[in-house]
């Protein structure tokens, strides 16, 4: 998945930040917090293992067994239940205290998903138009034999209102919304998937209030390949459940072309089963600090994806940046003052019931949590790091962005939100991070069959593990509390 | 489909020449052709022509019609069928003598296809990977419930001899030869097709000539976004015929990573039928010549597409080209000296039947067939025009050359071939033409689901109309013959 992150009113670039501060402030009357400064021996360990995994090819290797040996890791499938044994096997290998952590999940299997347009105007005889779609996670089935139901294609919620029920009863809705790829281009990625996501999300519950059979959005995400893209949605307590699917932006194109002209009638089939929560784990494996073991950093990617890929973009390569960090470490031998805790959460896809169940298991020992980081954001390059949390943080990190900068890695920004699953730390004050990543093509692979493993660099993923592990590290070592 | 042109020895770009002229001749010794100086009236009407075709959304239109509300047009299929009906009706609309000529095609019909690998290293129990993949068109069928063999990857054709009938017997093979999107991005992307296509055309033979069960090959295209690409493959004769498929290219990847781990087994179902040859035809239809009625000059493009698409870019867009030719002689109440011969030709994708049974039916008017041109690269925009026969005729067509430079489409070259359909009636001496174009992307989504609408920008579709209709009316109106 992947956060909105922005916090408009603070967000600022370092470099934005120098510019205004220079034209804001006299050198006489400056008073900026000064950064501090970092122990040599701390520094010299820093760039020891940002060189580290410059050179390593570790987390590749992980990725491409998670990818290719262990497939699709949707929540309650034996695939993640292997990559909970896989990986918790991995980090015992590198002498970590692991324990898998119980969480109920969501276990919903997709079927038969098929669509076509039966009746249009201009019709050649004895023919249908063939609609790519796939089931979103968390649909109910059409009856066993499909449906078939005349379109309406809006393109937002004020466009169904207008219509009414009288239009929309009995009716296929097909939200329209485009993936403005323009602002993804321009480092905006996260606005522009919330800006059509919302459609996928709660569109059919709107839909079906006012009596739709089924629902459909057009895919929330750039490319165009005509390729669904899946995800998460939620039925809404005052609606009926109807089915919902996505179309691609080609299929929506033509639909909405072909209604224009008239009369457009579908036949839908979808066949997912949504079965009983299932038994799953999060995998927690610490790497005990020497002088606060008690106090915690957690390093975390998650372990489920959708079912269509390999999960290799989203979150495989989180996970692994997060085992490399601890790997580099033990490969170094680095012990860090605090606990650093790799989590490989489960579930974030649909319910992000690994994260709620591990605040909940852990609500006692959040005073304790220093900090935590989860990379949720696949593995285009990295030009730094997000923070959630006071502004002054930034500035106690300076003078690892300083190092990072040496691979054009020493932008930070602050946000309000880093990653879905630590967002349930962010109540307690534990202060959150993730890298700040090229985002441009992510939702071109985004909860697709096309999330596969060659979409990752293999050097990119190198960058981003020495950011991540170096920032980890940083925070598990530093004698400065951070504020909350 | 898609030609490689390039006539090596001789290909040269105008810019590319007047370098080297200007290094070897000297200007007193230059001895360089004349063009001809056209008639002003011939001028300004090649004028009017391309600014017209520059305003109209003829083409567009009715590339929309194609793709969208008739669809996917494989030879035999209603979709062809009504294809051929529609566009007879609106060339008879614009007033030209229209005649269905008989074309007995091959009618291959697609069924189920699924693959998946069954058996891998490390593979977690219980589960499948996924295999991407669609049938070549032709190809046969495995047995009902499908087979199950194991997979040998080979990148050439060298590693698939080396490894002899003992590693190939009952197994499936896997032609791993990847696209090489570098020469397409340069201009090449003809050579980079040919590379690739071999194991698609004569891939399965060759397996199966080693006792191979089933033959797949890396798809034959660029841009990765796990679609496959389907085409035609031909089973020779020495060989037992065995099913073949296109796997994706992100499936070659796995299915390489994992054949290097250890063995692999693949389960593969493919349901297609060859039904008996269908009747079709080639859509012909004529503006009558004012002085030359006799000659003939033909502009083309293929209605057949693959069925997997909706044959907007390969090859809708030609179609509609030609089709725009005419509709603005008639806007512009323009009359060609000699014929203008509109053909969409049927089963350029799989037999090339139409073009067959028109050079066979028209064998005795080969001499009156003065020029011919076929579009079928795309609608990337164009940057001027091919030409296959004496190098004299670029120089008699500079000056219209010229004028298209106005619009950046001023570059001619010479080459040995143009188009698939016309290429049948090169061995009669008729000179053929080919706009030349911007076809970087045009791998990306040839013979895929993805070629669709949306992929022909409506500009770049005017320029190419007005590159297309001002040389066949020029081709047309010209006093000069064509060397043969």
């Amino acid at each position: 998945m992947f956060q909105c992150r922005y916090r408009t009113s603070i967000a600022m670039s370092l470099f934005a930040f120098l510019i205004w501060a220079s034209l804001i402030f006299s050198p006489v009357t400056a008073q900026q917090p000064q950064p501090p400064t970092y122990d040599p021996k701390l520094i010299s360990e820093i760039k020891a293992i940002q060189k580290a995994a410059l050179e390593s090819d570790y987390a590749y290797r992980q990725l491409a067994h998670l990818s290719n040996n262990i497939g699709a890791r949707l929540s309650g499938s034996p695939q993640a239940q292997k990559a909970v044994e896989y990986t918790a096997s991995e980090l015992r290998k590198l002498g970590l205290e692991v324990k898998l952590e119980k969480v109920m999940v969501p276990h919903w299997v997709r079927g038969e998903e098929t669509g076509a347009l039966v009746e249009y105007p201009h019709m050649a005889p004895g023919t249908t138009q063939k609609v790519v779609l796939t089931a979103l996670g968390g649909s109910v089935a059409t009856p066993a034999n499909g449906l078939t139901a005349e379109v309406v294609v809006v393109n937002n919620f004020d466009e169904l209102t207008a219509l009414g029920r009288r239009r929309v009863e009995g009716k296929i809705v097909l939200f329209n919304a485009k993936f403005d790829q323009r602002l993804a281009d321009n480092g905006l990625s996260g606005e522009a998937y919330g800006q059509s996501v919302i459609y996928r999300g709660v569109g059919a519950s709107a839909a079906a209030r006012l009596g739709a059979v089924a629902a459909l959005n057009r895919s929330s995400g750039g490319a165009d390949y005509r390729l669904p893209h899946t995800g998460a949605m939620r039925y809404a307590n005052d609606a009926p459940k109807i089915p919902a699917a996505s179309v691609t932006a080609e299929d929506a194109d033509m639909m909405a072309d072909l209604a224009a002209q008239g009369r457009v009638r579908m036949r839908l089939l979808l066949t997912p089963q949504t079965l009983p929560d299932a038994v799953s784990y999060n995998v927690v494996a610490d790497l005990k600090g020497s002088e606060h073991p008690e106090q915690i950093v957690i390093v975390s990617g998650h372990l489920d994806s959708w079912d269509l890929g390999t999960g290799a973009v989203d979150d495989g390569a989180g996970c692994v940046m997060a085992m490399q960090t601890v790997q580099l470490l033990k490969q170094l031998r680095l012990r860090p003052k605090r606990t650093i805790r790799v989590v490989l959460w489960m579930n974030e896809e649909n319910g992000l019931m690994g994260a709620r169940t591990y605040a909940n298991d852990h609500k006692n020992e959040m005073a304790n949590h220093f900090a935590a980081l989860e990379a949720d954001a696949g593995a285009g390059r990295p030009m730094g790091f997000y923070a959630a949390g006071k502004p002054e943080i930034l500035t106690l990190l300076q003078p690892l962005a300083t190092i990072l900068q040496t691979q054009g890695a020493g932008v930070t920004r602050l946000v309000d939100d880093t990653g879905a699953d630590i967002s349930v730390l962010t109540p307690f004050g534990v202060p959150t991070f993730a890298p700040l990543q090229d985002t441009r093509t992510y939702f071109h692979y985004h909860h697709t069959a096309a999330d596969t493993l060659d979409k990752v660099d293999p050097r990119d993923l190198q960058e981003n593990c020495a950011v991540v592990a170096t920032l980890i590290y940083t925070l598990a070592s530093m004698p400065q509390q951070l504020p909350r």
